[in-house]
């Protein structure tokens, strides 16, 4: 860590700043996580989806030999090391191979279909200039044991749900779909190689990033013909999805036969959501069908949909539409007192106030009145009663809205009403 | 990781327990976390406290340079390691340091007296024989900015509340406080070296370990007069807040002069919560006044008291309490379908009564019927309703109750007020 130039004076002092890539959450950008995190809870509660949670410690090899995709990640891109008992082990990266992990531990005890999320923080190492950060936290749902077109319907309305819930309208996003089911008949009918078959997946997953031109002399190069891909023609399993959504009244969903997922474990439709702003033109989440991961812990299959959502995706989603909730601390009233000798009568106000649900901060009276009410508005306190001798005596309160200055004079039993009511 | 037997036959799988000493949590667990947490939060919210969070990655020069005490932790009882760039990362053992050094980088623009709580995960490299985990979450609740000692009583009755809040009465635990001031000024009166003072801190901390006639004779040995410390005749300070707090209607508060806290950085009262019941006699949470913790990132003093309680010490208090909630899944009700053909009519009914704030999970008609009711049994989910055509068609609905067998007929339009007002 950087020393702090002025600090250095006498004695190193220990710096404040926190670990590089990394963010601190102070109770402004705390709020702003816990309704991030608390729309998705709820959004996911109302599909019949319960919570989960594990460690973020991992033993490494639940990350290795998923394919030759994640060999780089493993490597490279995480907190993989050795414990003082020569465990390897790795600040998870991704939530799915837990899940997968959990299911195959107590695939007996759980019922099917069964319906997961989780909000968990995920760690990679790398490297921070983009403003990429080395930690986030994803929302991750999925369905197990579900072979139905209609559970990757839902987990896509899912997906849908949770940007309306952000207060989100349907022009502000769009839904991709593609089909790896698609892709790997194609590949088959094609006869193309395995090599082959990965550059095709790369270059479709490249291909807003080329011309078109390029792209279809690539793709005739591994030997795909022109037209073998084309938007018009929708894959069956999409189509047949397209469809569910339709009926669910989701308007904003396509075919794109350029959305492949990057990672090797999906098996058939996948999706990604993108920004239609233009100054926010990317994939805000993604996901798909992945019925082989299981497999990784014994031979059973266990069909498997479901899709991940990053909270700074999700942050600069709402910054961009303007839909950031103005900060409101959880703290509704702010107690001041003329001296310290009104702490026993500030105490006891409070404790009334509290027992009736209203969150009630106190001062102590160490400092004059007028900075007690400089430090409630520093805190963005709505609220403020000064409580001393008279109010105690007469039962009388003045409550002072912070924001506007207006005062409005309550009896000491209609005060917790007054709050709560709000 | 051990390998599991059994699968070892023809190819060398992924084990499916988590890493050693730290716990994943199915849905029924992470409700119960989630009940305390809330609890926690709730309770925190109504004294004026607001939510912060940082990384568990923290630079690991924070931990060092406390005093002696802690150079064994972070040697030998943390995740420390180098990252690839060359800087020592500690995953956080405490989360004392990370709001003291938050605070430290926005002393100018924070407002005091500041009310600050989080529920951090921790992590602690020890040995798990006794049942001691590697992470746990512990609710971290301070005030900083206050030399009062109606501060030091704030902080002791949000303790005293938050058991309340899990239904604990009075009698179920008893709040022993101690006072650091004073030992410290008792040192310097009787002229004790340093390491005496120490001493005597071991001692004390050690007190209701031994027999009474050991701990008065290593007493006298340090040169601590018999007599000097007794329980009759509680410090200044310790009175002033026992008497604050009895006037918050706390009853169970007594001072204990063995109470002494183990780290270096206490300065001020220190406190104790030990549950009463005679098969889970030991400290629940503990903490106290720390005035010089922030001087390790500048020369300004912040006072500050505060004290943390982990989620197993409250799960166990729970449990011996027999006041751990019966687990309900958030989900209410699940709507089960004759056969596939049914998908869209139960995607429907499920999108109306979602939209009216009903949590549904829906089958998608794989598994005959009775298959699909003993999943939501499973699941035990409380309502069932089988979605077919007749009821499609006549808009009635039966309502089953798992737990009782007992059905309730109704209309479409009366099903999500049947829910919600439950």
């Amino acid at each position: 860590m950087e020393s702090e130039g002025k600090n250095n004076a006498k004695k190193e002092k220990i710096g404040t700043q926190p670990y590089k890539g990394v963010r601190d959450f102070y109770p402004e950008d705390q709020t702003l996580l816990n309704y991030i995190l608390a729309t998705e809870r709820d959004v996911c509660r109302r599909f019949g989806y319960e919570e989960y949670h594990a460690s973020i410690l991992e033993p490494a090899e639940l990350y290795r030999g998923k394919g030759a995709d994640n060999e780089e990640i493993i490597n490279e891109q995480t907190y993989t090391f050795m414990d003082r008992g020569g465990r390897e082990v790795t600040l998870r990266p991704e939530m799915t191979p837990t899940v997968a992990r959990m299911l195959a531990a107590r695939r007996r005890d759980l019922g099917f279909p069964l319906r997961l999320f989780s909000t968990p923080n995920l760690f990679r190492y790398e490297a921070t200039q983009r403003g990429r950060l080395r930690e986030h936290w994803q929302l991750n749902v999925d369905l197990f044991g579900s072979d139905s077109l209609a559970a990757d319907a839902e987990i896509i309305s899912i997906a849908h749900a949770l940007f309306m819930a952000f207060g989100a309208s349907q022009s502000d996003f769009v839904i991709k779909l593609g089909s790896r089911s698609y892709l790997n008949a194609l590949a088959a009918e094609l006869g193309l190689s395995e090599e082959n078959t990965r550059a095709m997946f790369a270059l479709l997953d490249r291909k807003d990033k080329m011309p078109q031109e390029k792209f279809e002399a690539d793709m005739e190069a591994i030997g795909v013909p022109l037209g073998k891909i084309s938007a018009d023609n929708p894959p069956e399993d999409v189509a047949a999805v397209l469809t569910l959504l339709s009926e669910s009244g989701i308007d904003n969903a396509v075919f794109d036969p350029s959305i492949v997922r990057g990672f090797a474990y999906y098996t058939g439709v996948v999706f990604e959501v993108y920004d239609t702003h233009p100054e926010n033109k990317r994939a805000l989440c993604g996901g798909g069908r992945y019925d082989n991961l299981t497999k990784l812990f014994d031979d059973e299959r266990v069909p498997a949909v479901g899709f991940g959502l990053g909270d700074v995706t999700v942050g600069h989603f709402l910054e961009v539409r303007g839909l950031i909730p103005p900060y409101l601390p959880s703290t509704r009233v702010y107690l001041a007192v003329p001296s310290e000798v009104h702490v026993a009568t500030v105490q006891a106000l409070a404790h009334e106030l509290r027992q009736q649900g209203v969150t009630v901060a106190i001062d102590f009276g160490e400092k004059k009145l007028s900075d007690q009410i400089r430090q409630a508005s520093k805190h963005k306190i709505p609220y403020l009663i000064v409580v001393g001798d008279t109010e105690a005596q007469t039962g009388t309160f003045v409550v002072r809205n912070l924001a506007t200055g207006s005062d409005t004079t309550l009896k000491r039993e209609q005060l917790a009403p007054f709050f709560t009511t709000l």
